[in-house]
């Protein structure tokens, strides 16, 4: 049968020929789908389970500013020619593509990297063909060594030099030209095969592929660039209207600006604040979240909205924007804390919008206003939008507008309340609203709902998530857990923040457990998580009674009143929790996730773990006895060779929480925790260098 | 701002609004990905991780005719709303849409499923939306159970049933409006719950749900449907010019035809012969591979071609064309056994098309045809097709047409060699093509390469591939292999098809292990895959001397000359391989793949496992002795939960192999194998019912 009109490119000759879909002329016509299959396959080359990616590319993968991006992906084609490949890199805002050589890591797995240095949203790719000359390259070499006459592979090698030069000019041009002739001549093959194997050759054949015969990924493949903080943070929540000095008085956020040196001190760079908009007097709940509510009771700040405003307006009590400003200035400027605001899209009955847009709500049949519920459970304080509003765009807008108004203020950071009742693509659409307007916002999604749900959340751009860790207790629960976590793709776009206590939980274990619980949480969640977050100062001073038995939420919550908080008392936690920030801190281990791993203890009560940078200069061992009343010992047997070390030298183990240090020889070893003085070591490990006698250490 | 022309669909009121794209007048223009992404997340309802899908879709799931289709998916929405799930599928010749509602297996977690009664393709795909009715029916049965008043909750029900009305006829619509009437009436409360929680009615909003609400899957997951025999079947590999009953003759098609009963009496449903082609005689290859060659020598099957013909010729000394229809008839009619031909793209020096399509073919500088080559290596009496062929169509077009021809000749079975040195999409072009000519058609690619190669090549459209099992010895190697293949998503596109030995490969572990190496082989390969084939007779009469030592060829090798069997000899494996043909065929649980489970055994040596159908009626619980010198015995530990045992209660083991019947209780049980004797057990594992004394079983 005939050609079909098909033409060999310029410069393809008897060997190589490129072939595309058009010159298929005896196919019958297919669907579309088989015409793309097709299309792909005949570019030969394969590339497949490319890594980092979300859903095939749908969402980015989540970097911070500065990561190097390890791209992983398997890459091959039919037959046994040499490979090359190639990632494509830009940052959304660029045009054209970087370019850099992938290199083969073995059984088809090629790996590349990049590095993400600015904000936003970066894309990347990959291409890759046959490499006709490091094919005939490698076949010369084979061949030579097994004293094969090569004259005749001279002749091959000239034709591709001079393929390669058509792509080139000038000097380059020349230089090909030059060395086809000289394999074509009728110099000694000794001579020839030398000029064929020049280092130089195969560098301008790699520089000078052939695109035609190359493979593009199908798929873009986005990666969202966060600020550092929203990979590393350590956060403390506290309501504002507590931290008045004088019994009986309503804090202020004067208050709190007088109480940032005591959170820095512990460490935090994260100061949440929940809701500080008035508070609605409809239905207002009294202490321990009672129905009936005295005229003194200060409400819910989750019931958001009265006659003072809505969410852009501050609770009178709490003072003046002009205050809120000033506080989150001072925090950022002089302590390096971010003040984080609490997003509920809720309201109270009172909330101007009730009047304004009553059509952002649901009217039952009755007329009355549609008040949230979780039948049989009622909330008669509270409103939720209706987002099947015939005026859901202009709710939507409203709903940005409010984050953008708080930005506008200097907010950088936000803990968004239940976003798993709010559409998703209402979220999608706004965080890349506010992604846009403000690369360095920060989002931290309050989902405590179904894995589905909060991973959803996560790929639609909150930067970090509540997690379960609230409720994991045991040595099987928390590996599971924190193993799906950091050691899935899970990791790729989920960001945990550990919580071992909110306003809203107050867990079991902490209710029972006594000092040991609260410090064996705090332990686990700051080496487990590189965010984690208390709620102070019910944490420090270890709140711990329920509002009933089986109940988790704290009698007398400040949900629903203002307490005082004796900060001064001598059982705080708060040294410790200093303690455990600090190795935070001067330890980039802790500072990232997906290095976690689990070690082997015999006793089962007691769970240890590793993080360490990837250059593996900085290791922390963490183990926690996780039974809060007794003593544990067993013998901890570590994976020596994941972190690192010659298991015939000694090395040294720095437990940063107490200051001792062990000198540690072999995989397994013996420790003993008590939870009623230390629960836990957080060992920085320390290998030796050169000898016992001259006793000298990295870093 | 303004609804910027949306407008409600009809019969939708305040409560449910459908939203679709172009109404979102206030987003700025996006990218047409983004467009695709809100689209879609306008839809609310997410339906993610759907399986079985190979790549995404991108390729076929595998199933045979009269599976059930398993689908499952996650499925959820914000909020609390309930769900209602639907699969779809037809096979690709219907045009319509089959629909069955799917079930909530907890955590968003979603199942249905479909049989498969025709060969090729069947497409399915999901679709799901809120239920409104069954939220609020669900939320009516809570407030009724606590007491609530529901009076408003009534005219929620009517307003929500006089819309389901509106998407029926007849009496279904009159029934409805009945029901809304009744709600809204002046009726006691308990007698209007009465009719809102009226089954009927529940029955009406599943059947008749608003589908502009619902959000249909994106992508259409094919199911490539072959027969039986591409899932279950028994290959016995066979050179047919060494089946001549008289010593020194050259075998014919009519010996292989006396050969039948031979076959049959062991089991085997797939008769494979090497190629059967004239055989070229330029460099032909004497015995052992040697590059001196005899007159007499008969040379190497795969160096095809030769003046008499090609690929659609017979080797004349093995008989005419109409022989070879004979024996194809004669095997499927008379013994149930299908005949595989082998198909070896590729020719001697001597194959007519050498000469009449030099373009398919690569020509070096000096004039002379590109032989096969692995360099250092050279295959002088081997010419590879060139797929860069100018010509490649017509290429393309021969080849299939091959297989056509033998597809014509009654032949539905092929065994393809060395499809990794052809293009992907010609493979999947062409297999495309033979299964549009001949469904019924099975393939097997031979293949041993890479992974990723070998899992392209079935996901390409390849029924069976050859494994690694050939060199996969130890209890770790199949254990891990195996729920590689069986466990994950492997097992959706590539069946493997296990071969102890070939007649490229005798392996070390049987030129060093006796008696007990093959049997221990064959009982692994029979029990692990529900594919398997041996290379006969070379493996029941236990040929094991290598050409040379560390070399895996055989010593005088069949592929280089006619050999003579005595099938009669005392120590053949035959009754052996029959008596395990024989489990297989009488126990559906060896029959597939998917159930495979390994159990622990406490001594390494031995390795257990079981398979069971679905429905548990049948399993299959085979222990292995690994090591064939020594006997070895252990503490078997069953997972008797997964294999529906009560461990309170005594069970049979019957020994396949043996005959001998075990009653074992509890999980842990002794077992010991001999080498020298059977080692393996295959028991058959049958519950008691009933009592002790009532002793009967199931089955």
């Amino acid at each position: 049968m005939g050609s079909g009109g098909w033409e060999a490119p310029p410069g393809c000759h008897w060997q190589w020929l490129l072939v595309t879909l058009k010159e298929v002329p005896f196919l019958r016509p297919l669907p579309l789908k088989e015409v793309r299959v097709l299309r792909d396959g005949l570019r030969r080359v394969v590339i497949e389970a490319v890594e980092p990616s979300v859903d095939g590319g749908r969402f980015p993968a989540k970097r911070t500013v500065g990561d190097q991006v390890a791209v992983h992906a398997t890459i091959f084609c039919d037959g046994h020619d040499e490979i090359r490949a190639s990632l494509l890199w830009r940052h959304e805002s660029e045009s054209g593509w970087r370019e850099a050589p992938m290199r083969l890591l073995g059984n088809d797995r090629w790996l590349g990297d990049f590095r993400v240095e600015q904000l936003g949203r970066y894309l990347f790719t990959i291409q890759a063909g046959v490499d006709h000359f490091a094919t005939w390259r490698s076949a010369l070499v084979k061949r030579i060594s097994a004293g094969q006459d090569v004259s005749v592979e001279m002749l091959v090698g000239a034709s591709l030099l001079r393929q390669i030069g058509l792509r080139t000019k000038g000097a380059q041009r020349r230089k090909l030209d030059a060395a086809a002739s000289a394999l074509e001549s009728d110099a000694s093959v000794e001579a020839r095969v030398a000029v064929a194997l020049d280092d130089d050759l195969a560098g301008l054949a790699v520089a000078h592929p052939d695109r035609r015969l190359e493979t593009r990924a199908e798929t873009e493949f986005p990666i969202a660039v966060a600020p550092a903080l929203a990979r590393f943070s350590t956060w403390y929540e506290m309501f504002p209207r507590s931290t008045a000095a004088e019994p009986g008085r309503h804090g202020t956020f004067k208050d709190v600006c007088a109480r940032l040196p005591y959170v820095k001190q512990m460490g935090f760079d994260v100061l949440y604040l929940p809701p500080i908009h008035p508070i609605g007097r409809s239905f207002r709940k009294g202490p321990n979240n009672t129905l009936r509510c005295d005229p003194s009771d200060p409400g819910s700040p989750w019931a958001i909205g009265a006659s003072e405003g809505g969410h852009g307006a501050v609770h009178p009590e709490l003072g003046t924007l002009d205050d809120l400003r000033a506080l989150v200035k001072e925090a950022r400027s002089t302590y390096g804390i971010e003040v984080a605001l609490d997003i509920a899209f809720q309201t109270s009955p009172d909330h101007p919008l009730v009047k304004e847009h009553p059509e952002w709500f649901r009217h039952r049949p009755d007329g009355t206003v549609q008040y949230a519920e979780n039948p049989p459970k009622k909330y008669e304080d509270i409103y939720p939008f209706d987002f099947e509003s015939d005026n859901w765009q202009g709710l939507w807008e409203e709903l940005r507008d409010t984050f953008l108004f708080w930005m506008e203020q200097g907010v950088r950071v936000f803990r968004v309340d239940n976003p798993h009742t709010k559409p998703f693509p209402f979220w999608e659409w706004c965080v890349a609203e506010l992604k846009r307007a403000q690369p360095e916002v920060i989002l931290l999604s309050e989902a405590f709902t179904r894995p589905a749900l909060m991973y959803r959340l996560a790929k639609l751009g909150f930067d970090q998530s509540y997690t379960y860790f609230t409720w994991r207790n045991t040595r099987w629960e928390l590996t599971e857990y924190f193993t799906e976590l950091t050691q899935t793709n899970v990791r790729e776009f989920f960001r945990p923040n550990l919580w071992p206590n909110t306003p809203d939980i107050l867990p079991e274990f902490l209710q029972t457990g006594g000092r040991g619980a609260f410090m064996t949480r705090l332990v686990l969640a700051a080496t487990l998580g590189a965010s984690y977050g208390i709620y102070g100062p019910a944490f420090e001073l270890m709140e711990h009674e329920p509002r009933e038995p089986g109940s988790e939420e704290y009698l007398n919550s400040e949900k629903y009143e203002v307490r005082r908080w004796d900060l001064e008392r001598r059982d705080s936690l708060s040294a410790f929790i200093a303690l455990v920030n600090r190795a935070r801190h001067e330890n980039p281990a802790l500072q990232f996730n997906d290095t976690l791993r689990f070690h082997d203890v015999d006793n089962p009560e007691i769970i240890a773990y590793s993080k360490s940078t990837l250059d593996r200069d900085n290791v922390i061992v963490t183990a926690v006895n996780l039974d809060p009343h007794h003593t544990h010992s067993g013998w901890l047997t570590l994976d020596l060779a994941s972190l690192g070390i010659d298991p015939d030298h000694p090395y040294e183990m720095h437990d940063l929480l107490t200051g001792a240090r062990y000198l540690w020889k072999g995989a397994t070893n013996y420790i003993q925790l008590d939870p009623h003085s230390v629960p836990a070591h957080v060992f920085r490990m320390r290998r030796r260098v050169r000898s016992e006698q001259d006793f000298e250490y990295f870093a």
